[in-house]
């Protein structure tokens, strides 16, 4: 039996405009060192997983740079979504593909674009999570112990009693979608919720059964895929089904109903990278506070971040702003209203100045 | 007797970086509109004195530009530069050209790069400067009514009575460096000061005595050049005897010093412009209080001035900043400390990063 990780590199990423662009979302970023956040998911997975077992699943106009940026993927490994439908049928299509090489291959699903730290801690989460999908019963997830009351995370509830073995592991109650900051405080002070981390790990075909049950019409889509995968006539079911398919994520569409899932406690540094400000954060600050890429001039500045490509950024006097420059285009806002940038998108493509997204 | 005008735009204006650059200082920008700060100043001279009668002052790399921003100009009424020493040689090398020209010539001297509203009231303060310049015993300054206690201008102390007739002209009784707080505030409230508008009047030959008598070393320098000025040897003469040249204001050299000075009273709007938070001041604000060059997209922004070339701006949740972008760079600073942005310039200079400069 064979396990596959499949990474799941289609979102957009307006979060992170000007950097990202719609033809470079987030995923294909290096936001926090050298590598881009896709490059940095597989440099995690190649520890578990070698590279013919490993998944990309992209958009089209994505699957070039996909390919550049991870040389060392067979060239088959990459799927292609003919538009973004959220991360079911997502989910759905690397499953099928999947099954029908091995009827019993265990798959894990990752995001693209997520930040983790303390590595060997997430390694040994695969390798339980790995093992528990084995057993082709459960859905399996990662929930990240919270250090905060965020509103921007849907949330996992645990039941009492874990199973043995480590790293700790229970019974799902519930999957909770984004709470208010009343209910989040609550979540965090109880000990009993988890981040939703967007990790899952299953056989294929339980999920292909799962997503059978809970949502029949993406089923019914997929089924009418199959005996077109891996052949000359892929591309065109593709085309022809995807935009049909219901957009709709994994969560709400199957965990959130399904009663049956188990949660591994996940202790490593984590974080979704929602915005600017969350990746100043978890990026390098120098004594002042400051994350700075590109070049940058300051004189009493603190706790900004600064990202620059083709300009020399100057700075007097200034402070928690996020200051950032790309291809014709400098944003500036405060930290914490970082989470609105992807407004200021929407606006410019009120404008019709959509050469700038 | 006829009367000139001399533009004196010589200076730096490093206080407008990244716009102004060494190669491109402030008098040669459109800061306030469609026409560059040199283009306004004689634009307004135009009104009282002929082009023939107008003369510009500045350093031999802005030479091709002045002629170029100002086709109306003879091109024997630029007068350049070597190096520059300030405003006393300066005037001095005007005042003896003009002097040799017609040795009863009466002057007006004027900074390049300032803002003037109300050019009515403007006009009719330079017919009663011409006036009293013409009686040839006194040198003839325009003092600006005050309108709050200004710590970047030096500022005229008046004497109690005026002269008779209009506008409003008194007796000088001292010229004063800026000023601290505390005094400005004395200075606003007493009603006897003026804003030293850097505008003077007088005979060429007047300012010449009188360079002689408080500024030897100057003019021994400027009797060195009177031989070959207007022949062959001018530039060669200029390059040799300028950089030996004492490096003085005409406010210090000469004003200071002398007792038997007039002030007219200027009620016209006046500002040296002397930062980015100076221009936002004068230059149209919209609805927010946003002044805005370039193309900008903004959500929950305020009071900012925002300057862009190359880029788009865009901006979500700020107040008062200043955000100025031009050839490769951009700034960001409070409106309250736009003074220091030169600081920031120095900054770069020490850096060695002068190619933005």
């Amino acid at each position: 039996m064979t396990s596959y990780a499949v990474i799941m590199a289609g979102g957009k990423g307006e979060r992170f405009w000007p950097w990202s662009r719609s033809s470079l979302p987030k995923q294909f970023l290096a936001l926090t060192g050298e590598r881009t956040l896709i490059q940095q998911a597989f440099d995690r997975l190649s520890k578990s997983f070698s590279p013919q077992h490993i998944l990309v699943v992209t958009g089209e106009d994505f699957l070039q740079m996909a390919r550049e940026q991870l040389p060392q993927l067979p060239r088959n490994n990459f799927l292609v979504e003919p538009v973004g439908r959220n991360t079911a049928p997502c989910i759905g299509l690397a499953a099928l593909v999947l099954a029908k090489k091995d009827p019993e291959a265990s798959m894990m699903v990752f995001p693209a674009d997520h930040l983790v730290k303390k590595e060997e801690v997430f390694q040994a989460c695969l390798e339980r999570c790995l093992d528990l999908a084995a057993g082709g019963k459960q859905l399996v997830t990662i929930g990240i112990i919270p250090t905060r009351p965020e509103t921007g995370y849907g949330y996992i509830e645990r039941e009492e009693n874990p199973l043995p073995g480590e790293p700790p592991t229970y019974p799902v109650k519930r999957f909770v979608e984004k709470p208010n900051l009343e209910k989040a405080l609550q979540f965090l002070n109880s000990g009993r919720y988890y981040w939703n981390s967007g990790i899952f790990a299953w056989k294929a075909g339980l999920i292909l059964e799962k997503i059978q049950k809970y949502l029949p019409e993406l089923y019914r889509g997929l089924k009418y895929l199959e005996p077109s995968l891996g052949g000359t006539g892929e591309e065109q079911a593709l085309r022809e089904v995807f935009p049909s398919l219901p957009s709709i994520s994994i969560d709400y569409g199957v965990m959130e109903k399904e009663q049956n899932i188990l949660v591994v406690e996940g202790s490593f540094q984590w974080d979704d990278l929602g915005s600017w400000a969350a990746l100043a954060e978890h990026a390098f600050q120098d004594k002042d506070g400051n994350t700075v890429r590109g070049r940058h001039v300051c004189i009493d500045t603190k706790n900004c971040l600064v990202y620059g490509q083709d300009n020399l950024i100057a700075t007097l006097g200034v402070e928690g702003l996020i200051i950032v420059e790309s291809d014709g285009v400098v944003i500036v806002c405060p930290k914490d209203r970082a989470q609105e940038v992807k407004a200021l998108v929407q606006k410019l493509n009120e404008k019709g100045l959509d050469e700038h997204l």
